[in-house]
């Protein structure tokens, strides 16, 4: 029987030989947007991991690839390198990779000598889908189908996708992601007024600060299920997904689009907090670019050049304090995603869970640990993790008013699963 | 019998399960100064005490608390919350806290549940005196008296009170405050032009560079008497107080304030340095009120918004080595307090003691140190700190002219007690 | 037999306890530059070396000084000291040191008392040669003669010395220096527009970007040969030195002045990188003052008031992405020295010699590699390391175009020794 220290840890290191590491690295991850190699042999790019460094470059044929960041000869960073005629060149010696890690020219020896063909870097294969560069970290004879989540299958124009750096580990927030009960209280001074839930039905009834959970497993994780009281003899359901390992999708307002996000380790204090919008029919709108723009729902206004937010721990995230005295800002700091980096990043770098107090509302996060706890166990008895079929990742999250007060007579009625050319469930 | 490292360590290790922070935790503890937390539900105020992380906020009744730092449901830090009605609400989920620690609210739990009286932050009580909040840290069942010091029970138009953030161990930082010899040398530039003495008889006897110094103990401490030579068959006596456990007090000049110092252990690498002046008879005066706006004498200018010194040691104190050179500042560093600051933070952010040399004018650290071990291992079985009685602190510092050679003597002719309404010994 | 962790260890760690620092303890040190301490009783300087942290000072009669860096009293910073009258005098209570570490006043002691002479901080002897300040380290009884390098020979208008700093390993960077073979790929921007090889017949065979690499010992280090084919049946020949523990000597381009570094260790994530430009029989000329100034050639543009490069690893060394595509710079970095600080910083502080793969150009570094190991291995037996003989610094780097294939052959043929009033042999 583990201590609550022991399972802190173990739910929290990433590395290549830690339990919840290797569980990650059965999953396909998505390691950078596309949109940071914007062209072939544009300039590579360092990416970390899974706490291991990388290199990303895409190379004159289009293809991206991720290797190790050192080069083999002196460990010379190839982030200096240049990326010219099928291969990523070392600045120092000028010992040039191809996509799959393998040493093709040292300028220095013949190439009759077959020097280079023994030298190799270690390699990830890499796809692109949906925007983002995706990854396979694991051992080769285990890689799992390609994912399937709709914002990835939807047309570019229906879609965005961004990234922003938060520092702290992706446990707590992911699980920040997970645990909807806070928006009656941290978002609650856009209830009424950001992009996200702005002018919908739904936003009106989330007056009602005491939601009941029910939480239940699905094949790739978990189906959450907020209810919350309507009209007499009715309840208003919000249905969130929490996808293995990282992935979880915010209940839709109206006919705004879907929104998700992944929580991605950098290393074990850092983590990319992956941010999705989608809707299933249509492109997005106007409004919806709009906040997008302007950092508001769940994006953030990132310093220019990099994915580091501008209010960020290094100036208290330019905390407002009128703001929240007013009550415009619940905690003072502006936006969506900026109050959750905020009071996530404030618990420190890893949270010390064997000092926290959990509520009924946390149904969801206690579950979530104990699925990723099981998966990484049984794993290490050969068992394989639950969500690598991609029809888990097919799914949606919804929100609805119904008479049905028990989750299970809801989920039947509930469309749960994402089935293309069809609108989500919303209201 | 410990090594001299041994004995470092124990002198300087402040955390709650050292012997010293044990010691410590036995006396009120000056935590913030009372303008931090300028009127009821202000924002709260992030406080760090002997390593612990602490939050200060004044309630709606203007009742001031400090609580563990992080909201016992998920550990997010309060300094986000929100003082209102009466307490300190998380901004994550919004429970709520009182100035005891108490939760009064969880709002996703129903209040008959009784959820959250089961849940109690850790708080420490406060008290304000002197233009500070007090907080006693130890044991609940052996809180002393509150603190008695002159400062403290003046009116507030005689007293000025402030705090700068000083970026060494404590102990180095007030063995500077007991070690007067150095006036001699490193405030020589000041003798005579700053606020501090300037104009007094008191100042012009400072020229004899080789004090004679006699220390004895005090109910609370240490008096240490520093002699020099003034007109034939004359001595300068200039009395110093140390009291138990941090605080020390300057012999005064004319009819200048009194002026003294608590260094107060933010971490073992931090401490604040207090710094507090006040006249038992008057209001200070306009030539007061400008040497502390312009941080002359024992102030300093502060960064905006901080108590941090403009000049630190990321700058290196902005040292004027053409002001070193003509002799105006003896180390080219502005003003009394940061040639104070600057030098003991260069010893590093713990100094190592098995290393140093002392020499006969260090009879009072010496005695200091002996003091607070004695203290901290008689504590261990059960004895009683000195200090705790607030007699102890009702005590002042003094400079005279006396024939008396002996410390004996002139401790006898000395009034060195803070007796209301009379003025203090000085010249 | 050592594992390649241990062996990278041992290579690297320069502190007092360690073998590399004992063998390298054996040497004199260029310890800082002249210019740094420009006039007597002017400031002291801080200098860490060898992961020893010092104060260097010039007296009143214009003598040089390394002492420990903190006073013997209460291990305040000598840096805030005063030096006054042949010697430095502590800015805390005035203790004074002379050039030898002798404590020569205590102003509050009567000199009568004897208590200074007792005092005597850690002092390492100080000359100055050719610009810099150079400094023993070892066991007084077995200091070797002064150092005779050719640049601190000839006259100051023949010399220009400077220093930068590098954030990585002393020896990763002086890998850098040893092998020549990476300036046909990360310097290859540079070969026919920089001042230090343009307009020369030299630079114009460096199209060979396939030299073949011979090595052979010298009595004080080693001697690299680099072959290059030139016209028929000839071959173009550059001769490095390496001379124990940490010079290297660039081979020269035409008439222009010789080039050379010393890596010396700040501390073991830290060095300067020290270079030497002279030409033996004339003063240096307007086009190498020009290149001086402008940060060309082995020199590097600084932060003002430091020794510190504008481009540096805070700002990505200011990396030129178009400059690098056009192949102006080849790693996009700007200027020579930075393009080696950059790609060797790169590789981390200390780099894990256990990842890389050598191949055939490196037998330079493997051969030094191997001298300091065996070097240090033996000083532990007692015996003497290589190139205390200052015949040993007494030699030069050459280039030249020969019908010899044979390294051993050119040896013969090429003078490599600094005889005084002879120009080296240069293409």
């Amino acid at each position: 029987m583990p201590t609550r220290e022991q399972t802190n840890q173990l739910l929290t290191r990433t590395g290549p030989s830690e339990a919840m590491g290797r569980l990650f690295r059965r999953y396909w991850v998505p390691a950078l947007l596309s949109e940071e190699l914007p062209e072939p042999d544009c300039p590579p790019v360092r990416v970390k991991l899974l706490s291991e460094p990388l290199i990303a470059f895409r190379d004159t044929h289009g293809r991206v690839a991720l290797l190790d960041q050192f080069c083999a000869h002196r460990r010379a960073s190839l982030w200096f390198g240049r990326s010219e005629e099928g291969g990523l060149r070392c600045a120092y010696h000028g010992w040039k990779y191809d996509v799959n890690g393998q040493c093709v020219d040292v300028p220095s020896e013949p190439p009759e000598s077959g020097f280079c063909s023994k030298i190799r870097l270690k390699s990830y294969p890499c796809v692109e889908r949906g925007g983002a560069v995706w990854t396979y970290m694991g051992p080769p004879d285990q890689r799992p189908p390609l994912p399937e989540f709709e914002w990835t299958l939807v047309p570019a124009s229906h879609r965005h996708v961004s990234k922003r750096l938060q520092e702290c580990n992706y446990l707590q927030a992911m699980e920040g992601g997970i645990d909807s009960s806070h928006v009656s209280s941290l978002h609650s001074g856009e209830l009424h007024t950001d992009a996200l839930h702005k002018g919908t039905k739904g936003a009106s009834y989330q007056r009602d600060a005491r939601p009941q959970f029910e939480v239940v497993g699905s094949p790739g994780g978990l189906v959450i299920g907020a209810r919350r009281n309507a009209e007499p003899g009715h309840y208003y359901w919000r249905i969130s997904q929490w996808i293995m390992p990282w992935y979880t999708m915010i209940p839709p307002y109206g006919d705004h689009a879907l929104h998700g996000h992944a929580w991605v380790p950098i290393d074990d204090e850092n983590c990319w907090a992956w941010s999705m919008s989608h809707h299933p029919t249509r492109p997005l709108n106007k409004h919806e670019w709009e906040a997008i723009r302007s950092g508001q729902s769940i994006y953030a206004d990132l310093i220019p050049g990099t994915y580091r937010p501008v209010a960020n721990k290094d100036n208290d995230y330019l905390i407002d304090r009128a703001g929240q005295k007013t009550g415009r800002y619940y905690s003072g700091v502006k936006g969506i995603s900026m109050q959750d980096a905020s009071i996530q990043e404030s618990m420190g770098a890893i949270t010390d869970r064997s000092l926290e107090h959990l509520a009924p509302t946390d149904v969801g996060i206690i579950k979530a640990r104990r699925r990723l706890l099981e998966a990484a166990h049984a794993l290490q008895k050969g068992v394989q993790p639950p969500g690598l079929d991609p029809a888990a990742h097919r799914v949606r999250s919804a929100s609805f008013v119904s008479s049905a007060a028990r989750f299970a007579d809801v989920a039947q009625e509930a469309s749960l699963t994402a089935e293309a050319g069809t609108a989500h469930l919303s209201i």
